[in-house]
């Protein structure tokens, strides 16, 4: 490169980056401030997952705008129990930032956006590498009902294996293409494993989405000993009863414990 | 509906909400104060049973009122490790409330209040989902005592299936019918599991109902460890065993444990 | 019984509790006031066995007095995470306390009396009932080295099953008679295991004996994970591997995470 | 020995003893001090691996020196948890170190010198006897990536059997002969377990080394659940995926995790 070559492609560079804001590139519009409740919800999940051991350093969760079904915010990319409000970003169902500043996002955040998109009931997501569901993701078994708490699996976790859709890859679902196929595999359920990663688990609110989440995790835990103990003889809720547990109020929103969770991060005990 | 019957029918209603108290709707009368230390050691046994994840956001204790054997007390519904004092309600053996002044009562208290009914040697009931508990009461494998501190289990553990007797339900124990066939599962024992929900453990105080929950809980992880070991080839206590320990005291009324977990309590330790 | 005779019968039993302390039932003589540097260590003891769930609210440890090999000292009856100096008492080898001021002895104190008669070797005993290790008393499943860090049962653990010669009991060792069948089975090894109740673990000192029952706690739930893992097939450490571990210093006379246990407990860190 | 022999040896003993710095004997010069962010992530490497059960009271972590590839640090005899920076001592790849001052070393210290000198690329080496992974390494059951999070054992984890090369041994790495023979097994992996022993694992750094010690426990814990649950059949990453996840920046460096971990330090929360 002459030594004219190299300054105009400097000047460029720098009227590039100056001008970035008002491109092409320019990030989508904000659908304003989100209800403080919200945003309240929103940190304490991050830290109630992370106090359950459902996430540990890596795991997300994400709500759905209270303004506008096409934006949904979560933390900038951080460990689930650093989390504080400066720390969200609100996100567009594409996955660009409104307003990163600087801010590393999440690579995962397609998860969320595509399931936002692909269902209009749901309001919050989580995304975990809980160790007690890899199990079920990678062995073919599958994770039942085993107790009444469990009773929105009544009609059975789908597993996404990415190798069938995509092959070889870096199991991540990083971008649009993966975060719908998921989405997909997810179709009307409460949750969906990833083989070989983790699971999503989903809800009409943060409570419920936080809520099943434990209780998934508890499931697991209780019906991997109920299969050692029995050699996988084990009676499982009937889908009718989990259907009328369901009907009955799943476990009252979890109202009561999210209270108890709530109080926990107040007390400041782990 | 004419107008006129109408505005007959919104008078009716408004009357009958405000003389409601003096209804045949009327509460039941109290027994009076309950002594200050059952009250004491009530709110204890939810902090302790908290504690030792043998309760969790859900599950509830009681104690037989003192001054009558048809009145009981517990929590309102809330999670165990919130209760205090304030939150006590005495409650008859039909499950209505003396004053619960708005308060939410646990759904479940049908289950305390049949076992007082039908055992009046009972003084304190536990209801939990124990994780550890759960494969007992879904897998046909029989829970029994794997050492000395489960004496209380010789005669054997009962599994009520709530399926047999109410065909699909929501699985809850929400009313006074099923409450009675779970007292009649229980008969003359310690403890009954309940499958694909739990176990509710009984004793003559609210310091034994407590150690006994919390060692069944341990026998239970004791237990699934040996069988897995072993294939299963497990030596129990036999039965005279069983009854020579509870002859001697059966762990000395868990008065040593109990002086700690209360000690426990009073140290703010978690 | 007539007024006279009950008045007769009545002085009798008054005068025996006024001169009881100067009978045939007088307590044994003290061996003199411990080092001070046992007291600490043996306080410390109860409560990093409590800390590493090796003891519950039961269980005990005791170390000889140093001054008389005839004398040994422990905790009154008590959990033994509350344990402090005040509530050591000293007791003779027959199970008599030399002063308990009417506070209640451990009933398996005989445990401990009969080993310290029998192996003059041993300073401290600890008597648990640790979890991961009653599986291995009631299935016939030996106990074995499966690390370098429990070389000390290289020879094995005996099983001591007090029905075999004491038919129907309570389970608990509390007279001299089954202290000595006790200590019989024991014989040389390091630590012994009692069916359907716990293990006893010996050694020449505090820290040595409760490095032993926290490393025998960690080797069979180690062990456990590799034979449901491979189905039985382990290489367990060779007998020699072991000794030559022993005479290598065992785990370097746990100093340097005895070190470490008291130093949280310093710290107040449970 | 003549009188006259024994003072001339006792003179020749007194002035090797004072000339001890300066002799044949004279420990390794001094690379000079370590870059502080290395001395700070050392010491809270020890702490992490602690918090996690990766190491308890014995395991260690090193650092190759930034200033010399031929030396490197690490702690002197201690227990992982108290480690602090005064603890510190630079050690060369013959196991000698610079200055210690009287203070203990680790005995398996040339677990770390012999993999320093045999693998260029690695700058932090731990050794650890976490529990989970003594199983994998006496039962011939290979240990595999069943997450993403195990991407770094794609190639699979060798055992190092000390036994086939040194017969009857007290199973510790405390000469340069051993710690040849343990990196020859290592080769160019990220880890090895050790029969009967540990694990030692290695890293370009220390967030890396001790990130991977932390998802190996864990992988090893999902592991061993997920072929319980099924008989043994798992479906592991494919060598091809782990690589993609290896190339894709391994777990971002674990640059997430270490945050919060070093956060959790700062909080002073175990």
């Amino acid at each position: 490169m002459t030594r004219r070559a190299f300054l105009a492609a400097s000047a460029l560079l720098s009227a590039g980056a100056l001008l970035a804001p008002m491109n092409a590139q320019q990030p989508p519009a904000s659908a304003g401030p989100m209800d403080s409740r919200l945003t309240e919800d929103l940190v304490a999940a991050y830290r109630i997952l992370a106090q359950h051991e459902v996430v540990d350093g890596f795991g997300h969760v994400s709500v759905r705008h209270d303004r506008s079904p096409n934006r949904f915010v979560m933390s900038r990319s951080l460990a689930p129990e650093s989390v504080t409000a400066g720390d969200l970003i609100e996100i567009d169902l594409d996955g660009n930032a409104v307003d990163a500043r600087g801010r590393a996002l999440y690579s995962e955040r397609f998860i969320h956006a595509e399931i936002y998109r692909a269902r209009p009931d749901v309001r919050a997501v989580v995304h975990a590498h809980t160790s007690s569901l890899i199990p079920y993701g990678v062995t073919g078994v599958p994770l039942r009902p085993v107790y009444h708490m469990a009773s929105f699996i009544g009609d059975g976790v789908p597993v996404f294996d990415i190798r069938k859709a995509f092959g070889m890859t870096d199991m991540l679902v990083s971008d649009a293409v993966k975060g719908r196929a998921l989405a997909q595999a997810l179709s009307a359920r409460t949750c969906v494993l990833m083989r070989g990663h983790g699971v999503v688990v989903v809800g009409p609110s943060i409570p419920i989405a936080v809520g099943r989440s434990i209780y998934l995790d508890m499931n697991a835990q209780i019906q991997t000993q109920a299969m050692t103990l029995s050699g996988g003889k084990v009676t499982y809720l009937d889908p009718e009863e989990a259907r009328k547990m369901m009907d009955a109020g799943e476990n009252r929103g979890y109202e009561r414990p999210w209270e108890l969770w709530i109080e926990r991060l107040r007390m400041q005990i782990r």
